[in-house]
């Protein structure tokens, strides 16, 4: 096994999940069908990718170890699979869920040799052997060195109630997923909504029934066209919690 | 002007901004050629985005104000328009970015009859009358009451040095971006990632030139198949930085 065998098993890997996942309905997409290795829900869609991953890994001589069976199979070389990163958004429509594999001489990171993740949305595939590649093309880290970088990922370590928090950066599509009910609440008080970002959406959350206010719980109907805005919409019976939380 | 004009004007922008964006290459895209009435950067793509609006808004008698030039036109009907929403993501080709239309009757928020949002990546349609729609379906909001919530968008109020923290809930395709300089830095240390998840994207970052490590500082290279991880990804010259700030 070198890298360009396993970069060419992992092509087969993203077309077939691919393949495998866009023939789900929504209602199949969400549905749970048991728990995973680490008690985690197995989701009918992540089950389908793994089985879909699984089916091509056990052709060749591997230790695979998977999100949701744990280990399978054996070889000289180990396999970390995640069939499906980003369950939620998949089940969704949220185009931003991968493929992830990581081939290593070990069970260990250190002695990795060849690393490939597949967005199965926008088709991006990302791979490393001695260098990283994006679509064929060498990639390279930023090279800023100030704190007030350009932007940065930051998972928070929990200090709020909520099970999963989300930041995409477009508060219009933000706003309609809480219209649609994937999402239960947008919270941006922090001063520096536009109307022209937010008031359309906002009217389609009040349509869908939803509540919207700013963080007082004051109305936003008096609000105007040229004017900023902060926003906390949620669907009727969380808005008072949620008020009583950010203040 | 009725919803029914508004949402057939609001088809035609959505057609004639993706067009227009879809047209230029990535050097374009992020190209700073000005600066809106709120006093932000305008990239290229904001300004060509809105120039396709305003080419099809300003036939109609209406008075709209959008965000890269303000006031212009005339007309009882006020549009709020965003003509790209989320230009951070468009410009760096992450699906999330759309067009915004507000219809109101005022330049307030209260007189709003006819709202309009258009993702440009994946084509979902949503719009409201006197009732939301997806993609011709009606909406509805979510119905839990529990603060533990699905999920939630909340955009913190400052508390970090950051300009734009994002969190995306895929972090196989979140540590790819770092590792393409489109972020700068990665931060996940609420111990719940897995091996699964994160190994193939880290490995992909280092070879980008980046550094990994826990937020200890210490390297993930012990790390074992079936283990949790913690990470701190970022260019080498951010790294020191982000480590003792998230401690």
């Amino acid at each position: 096994m070198d890298a360009r065998h396993a970069l060419s098993i992992s092509r087969s890997i993203a077309k077939e999940v691919k393949k495998t996942i866009e023939k789900l309905n929504n209602y199949e997409k969400g549905k749970t069908v048991g728990f995973g290795v680490d008690g985690g829900e197995t989701k009918l869609i992540d089950f389908m990718a793994e089985k879909a991953a699984l089916d091509i890994l056990k052709k060749e001589k591997l230790t695979v170890f998977s999100e949701e069976s744990g280990f399978s199979g054996e070889g000289d070389v180990f396999v970390a699979l995640d069939p499906l990163d980003g369950t939620f958004n998949a089940e969704n429509n949220i185009p931003l869920y991968s493929v992830s594999l990581n081939f290593s001489f070990s069970e260990k990171l250190k002695d990795t040799f060849f690393a490939y993740v597949y967005n199965l949305s926008t088709d991006d595939e990302y791979y490393a052997d001695v260098k990283a590649y994006k679509n064929g093309k060498e990639l390279k880290v930023s090279d800023v060195e100030s704190l007030f970088c350009n932007s940065i990922f930051y998972y928070p370590t929990k200090v709020l109630p909520f099970k999963r928090i989300r930041v995409f950066g477009c508060a219009s599509l933000e706003l309609c997923m809480v219209a649609s009910g994937v999402f239960d609440c947008f919270i941006d008080i922090r001063n520096v909504l536009r109307f022209v970002d937010a008031s359309a959406a906002i009217y389609i959350v009040e349509k869908a029934g939803g509540k919207v206010t700013d963080e007082f719980g004051k109305p936003l109907s008096e609000k105007k066209i040229d004017e900023r805005l902060n926003v906390v919409a949620s669907n009727p019976k969380l808005h008072k919690k949620i008020l009583k939380m950010v203040l």
